[in-house]
This record gives C-alpha cells, structure tokens and sequence, in this order.
C-alpha cells in the first residue's frame, strides 16, 4: 500500500497540495471526509468532531509534577479513537493521500511517504485572505494561524516524541512561499513514485 | 541564474545528492573545488582553508557582556571573505549547484533554490562507514558527526539568524534516511526546473 501523508503548517497549502497530488496519481485523498465519517459513526455533528480533534488540549498545572500536564476528557478519548479507527480503514482499503491529523503517526506500520508542508507568514498570510470569503481579516486570520498550529503541535505531542514541524519527523519538508502549487505537482508525484520504490 | 545550493547533515549524502543534481541538470556543482580555487588566492594549501572555514569558531566568555561571544581572528576573516569572493564569482558565471559553506545566505541576492538535506542517525552512520576508507570506526564517526554539524550551525549563527537545519531557512528538506539518492534525482531535478519557473 502507498500511502502518503501531509502535515502542513494552517494556511501554507496543504490541503491543495494533497489534493492535487493525489489528482496526479490517480488516487484518493481524505481531509474533511474523515471528519464527516467519524461524525456519522459517533452520531454528532461535523462541528463538534471537529472542535475535539482540533481543539486546543485540555491542560492543567500539577503542583505535585511541578508542570503543566494535557489531557482529554473521556469524550475526546472516544472521538480521537473513531479517528484513527476511520484513517486506518481508509489506509487499508489502498493507496491514498491523508492531509492532517497525525495521520503519519497513526498509519506508522504502514511505512508511508510523509510530507510537510509550510510557508512564511505573508504567503500563508495571503494564501488565507485569498480565501477568505466569510471577511475575517488580517488581523482575525494571523491569530488563528498562531493557534491552530500552536495546536497542532501540542496535540501531536501527546501521541508521538516526533515534532511537528521539525524535519526528522518527515520525508520530505516543502516550502510554498510565493509559489503556484500548481508547478510542483508533476515533480512531487514523480518524488512519491521514486520513493516508494525504494 | 540558475543557482542551487546545498545545505547538509554530516553523512546525509548532501554531497552526492548535489553532485547528481547537477549532472541531471547538465550545470556545474562546486563544493572542494570552493577550497582549491581560496587556497590558490591565499596562497595556503587546501587542508589549512577546511580548517579555518569549517572549524570550530573561537569563542571567548564575555564579564561585561555575561554570554559567550563567538569571533573570527583576522586570518579566518581574510579566508572567510576570500571564500564568499570565490562563491560570488562561480555563481556570477553561470547556473550551478554549489554544495555547504553557506552559499545560501552568501547568493541571496541570486534568489537560489535553497535545498537542505539531512537524514536519520543510523543512515548517516552506515552511509559514512561504507566510504570509510581510513578505518575511522564507528564511535570516531558518530562524534565528527556531531561536532561537523555543531560547527555548521554554529558558524551560519555568525552570518544569518536563519537557523542552520530549520525548515524555514530551506525551500526543500529532503531526508535521504534509507534512500539510494540516484533514484531521487530526477525528481529532484524536475523540482528545481518548475520552481525557477515560479
């Protein structure tokens, strides 16, 4: 099986790159259906699955330890755990492209290609407010930009030692300031085939 | 211009990587030719220029200050500022791939495809103990491992506060862990066509 995952910094194009890539080779991706079929399957709505695996982690500072420790509720554990129930379905039906949630991390054993994706502020700056319909603003937007990944890292810590981010935690890191997503996708599928025949 | 440069992890195959780069693209790649070209300048043989441009720099414990100051003597900088003459001058002459020495930060005005390649501790190892020809052993190779790299980040702090190793200062990571690098290349080599086209 070839999988390949994308981990990405929140407005550096991700999303499109794993789309489009997958589009090249002819195989699927799963983003935002992932949350969809986990909803169904724990009966909530979209939102909600989506305020609890994104969510910025429970925490709380224990005297006793002498530092801030995270956590999930009992709810959270349930959802995060339909999660990877659902990745891992999807993973084993075949080849794919998964864009977030840890998936890399979940689908180790499958040994796939794991790609992060990231920006510098203004080009993740402009990618969001070329997007942004419902008018946030800049202001609203660089915020949730810190956030999210400031979320996304805390949550990645709690299941894994391998950052966020950092380059030892994938395969291959792409930069995609000032550049049309479009023009990289032949190379990177190219890329994906080579390594997979490793 | 065409410039690519490279940046490396000690052991990552950043060298080869380059060198094949180049060849696919059918331009130059410089790297201890770098030294050869400083050397005749000065007038002092090639081990002396490795020595000072990829040694440890001098460091002295600053009362008045109360942090560790890091310094070139006068003879580093005159190598130093022979070296980026040396860089400027190769790259002015064409499209190239120039590999280390911090021809990233040195060409910026060049606007080069920066490419940074790393990978993981046991990869490094085995990939420097197949070219160890010397018989240096394993635990002499895992301790230059960590002092060349300490050295590299160490040396790009005196010229840039883009961090050595840190994806942002990168417009590709490419982690060669397990990877035979020719099978990469052509990948690679159509990456770099489609972002100078950016």
């Amino acid at each position: 099986m070839r999988i390949i995952t994308i981990g990405r910094e929140f407005g550096s194009g991700g999303r499109e790159l794993g789309k489009r890539l997958a589009d090249a080779l002819g195989i699927p991706c799963y983003d935002k259906e992932i949350i969809t079929e986990v909803a169904k399957i724990k009966g909530i709505d979209d939102s909600s699955i989506e305020q609890i695996t994104e969510q910025d982690i429970n925490s709380v500072y224990s005297i006793t330890i002498g530092r801030t420790m995270c956590y999930y509720t009992q709810v959270d554990n349930d959802v995060i755990s339909a999660q990877q129930k659902v990745i891992k379905k999807l993973a084993s039906e075949g080849d794919c492209v998964i864009v977030g949630r840890q998936a890399d991390v979940i689908l180790s054993d499958m040994d796939p290609l794991n790609i992060f994706v990231y920006a510098d502020r203004d080009s993740r700056l402009a990618r969001c407010l070329a997007r942004d319909t419902e008018g946030e603003g800049e202001r609203a937007i660089l915020k949730k930009m810190k956030t999210v990944d400031r979320q996304r890292a805390a949550n990645r810590r709690l299941v894994t030692s391998k950052e966020w981010g950092k380059p030892e935690s994938y395969h291959l890191c792409v930069n995609t300031s000032g550049i049309d997503i479009k023009t990289l996708i032949p190379a990177l599928a190219d890329y994906a085939r080579a390594w997979f025949e490793k």
